[in-house]
């Protein structure tokens, strides 16, 4: 039987090239959190189904879950988000903890969807969740934290912008200024979410399919329409000028400018698909037109945590995920070159008793600090040293029954073609140096 | 609805403070695989179940993974190992690599099995392999990069054993040795790996209902128990002496010692749960008899990059799980004090206005490289003190109206209960130097 040489469908295999861009990449974002107090958390791949029933909302449970039952008879899924899990370990402790509390963490999560660039099915998603911080204090800390990684990897502030919106104000738009029924107020913000997915002659269509006749006659299509098209908070009408949320939009929007956050920007049509959200929610996206979706998205959940029967915590979350990432990295140039992890291979030249030597030596410079792989294989020197080319290890050093006597050993710099002859204290010392 | 706030059964959450621990750990690892020159890779966390019916063994895919059919009706499961799935991500790229490669992994696996102590559901293992060498050359590095691991740790050499055995002389044991037949000889091999979980009696009875009502009579029970009551190489039969397997298994003792290796052990009766080693298999044991199960196991399994249809490779790799890794830093008593890394909490006294000081203060002491947490809560001073206590944060920065005109700041160590006023400079520095 022939076994398939191809990862899972939507998955991705990480060769060393990959995994180490991948490393550098969560190494950037845990330095960054890092910094403002966050501290690393984990919790199981695998959750009861009911945690993302309750509030991961329709589409993700029903039509995107891996769930399965398992030998015992539990229905279960594989993390499809964090947020739930979060939730669930800070409610386990509600007590205990010690509030603000910072906390992030980088889950792998797994959702059963169409593969295309930039989404898998498998994917990795740096998540930041600050609890207990009632004010937009919190809104305004993860605004940073989220502008901040994206600078820390070279991005300039004309790269991105951050885009924020309401849960509150999208309702009194749908609910109190368009009166439109629950139904009709939930199938209308998927819609807006869609919007710039769809062309807007199909966007005109959904949105008629979803008003009555009444409705149509009165010229509600138009009203959505321009509502929807506003751009600034001050352009609102005036009835959703002063309500609590659009107030604390300003509040916040003002903030970020006092902190020297200046590529914020209010955004009517931004809905964000969980359930969950109930305050202020964020979305982060490349002003390159070629990279259209959001990179990095989140908002205030005050509600998830006390539906673990503990006392209700006001908490502020967003996630990064890491494909998404990567494109924006690649698309801008940002991606640094990275070096090879080998300082140095060994070439034996000669038998058993040569590689016995040859592995004394290793330890010895390992010991001194140097990461050292020695070539086993028995090949020919020439064919050992296309062999470190190949790897793209800069140094080679050759041992030999007469090196092992000497204990002066030959070291060929394989970017240059040349050599010099030095003891294994020596090696270590240049290799350290360059 | 009040959902649950455990773990899925057999699982773990990782609190910062667990978590730390297991960075810790993994930090340790990966820097001592690296100076050998390992190079890390990642796989899908899911794969088609026929990749691990090729060879991981009846018990564990019958019993033990976690396998479901996905949306698409492909019949899947969750990683139980990585083997099968490093040797997929090798033989997809057979031609193209660059061999001896060296490669590891610290993944997190799924098995079906009774939770107990050190044996999870959900456990990480560090995966160590080395493609490309037919020598024992290639052991001897496995088992040099597994005992460096410990001592890394701070184990000492009588802390642990590395005991070492081979697949060929067990068969020549079973099948020419003992004459038993094919499915005696795997239930036996079965048997022989559950020695040391069984009772003496328990052990005979199961032996018993192996053989024939011949083979009793010919006296092969006390002949089996016999030969694998056998604690050195020279005690082997003559017959048993001089085949191959045991002359690599006299060479890599040797080989070993020459390499300062000692606490390494012939053990006639340790198989190995996987069908597909092939050659020389080990394990590392805790000395202490408080703690009996193997750490790390791991051989030679040249044939498994050949199932997927191109050249066999020679391989050998070993898996070191971070539970039973756990138990023994504890046991042990090597695991280390590990500091919040949260250098300074600040304290802003006062209002929306203070708290936006605050911030700015905040982001300029990261700057300086210190990591900065603020506490957002709005309480009075004593309740933040207290809370900064609790989270053992070293260091308070009293931040109010008189501090920011200033920029003076109150620093307070919270382990001494001392005070002093200082620019956020100077804060930075004194930090940076204790």
């Amino acid at each position: 039987m022939k076994l398939s040489i191809k990862p899972y469908k939507g998955a991705r295999d990480f060769y060393p090239e990959d995994q180490a861009i991948r490393e550098y990449m969560f190494g950037v974002m845990k330095q960054t959190v890092k910094k403002y107090g966050y501290q690393e958390y984990d919790a199981p791949l695998i959750e009861p189904i009911e945690l993302y029933k309750a509030k991961s909302g329709e589409e993700i449970v029903s039509e995107q879950t891996y769930s399965f039952v398992d030998r015992g008879g539990r229905e279960v899924a594989i993390r499809p988000e964090m947020t739930p899990s979060v939730s669930r370990m800070v409610a386990a402790k509600r007590q205990e903890l010690s509030y603000p509390l910072r906390w992030f963490s980088i889950p792998n999560l797994w959702r059963y969807e169409r593969p295309q660039r930039g989404r898998f099915r498998e994917h990795w998603q740096l998540n930041v969740d600050l609890f207990g911080v009632q004010s937009i204090a919190a809104e305004l800390e993860l605004m940073m934290v989220a502008g901040d990684i994206f600078n820390a990897f070279g991005a300039t502030n004309e790269m991105y912008t951050i885009r924020v919106n309401h849960r509150q104000l999208l309702n009194a738009i749908f609910f109190n200024y368009l009166e439109l029924s629950q139904d009709q107020g939930l199938g209308m913000a998927h819609l807006i979410d869609r919007r710039n997915k769809l062309e807007h002659g199909q966007f005109l269509s959904r949105m008629d399919e979803l008003l009555t006749p009444e409705q149509k006659e009165e010229g509600l299509a138009e009203k959505i329409l321009k509502i929807f098209d506003i751009k600034k908070l001050k352009d609102l009408p005036s009835s959703l000028q002063s309500i609590p949320a659009s107030l604390e939009l300003q509040k916040l929007l003002a903030a970020c400018s006092a902190q020297g956050l200046n590529n914020i920007q209010f955004d009517i049509s931004l809905v964000r698909g969980f359930d969950y959200y109930s305050g202020i929610v964020f979305e982060l996206f490349d002003n390159d037109p070629e990279n259209k979706r959001s990179m990095l998205g989140g908002g205030r959940y005050d509600g998830l945590v006390g539906l673990f029967g503990v006392e209700p915590l006001p908490t502020v979350g967003f996630g990064l995920g890491d494909a998404t990432l990567l494109n924006f990295l690649t698309l801008h140039h940002l991606l640094p070159e990275l070096k090879s992890p080998v300082d140095l291979i060994i070439a034996p030249v000669g038998d058993g008793e040569t590689q016995a030597g040859a592995t004394l030596a290793a330890t010895e410079l390992r010991k001194l600090g140097v990461n050292v792989a020695v070539d086993y294989s028995g090949r020919k020197l020439a064919d050992q040293f296309k062999a470190a080319q190949k790897k793209q290890v800069n140094y080679l050093l050759i041992v030999g029954p007469k090196e092992l006597e000497s204990q002066k050993f030959t070291l060929r710099d394989l970017s240059q073609s040349s050599e010099v002859s030095l003891s294994l204290k020596q090696v270590a010392a240049k290799l350290k140096v360059t």
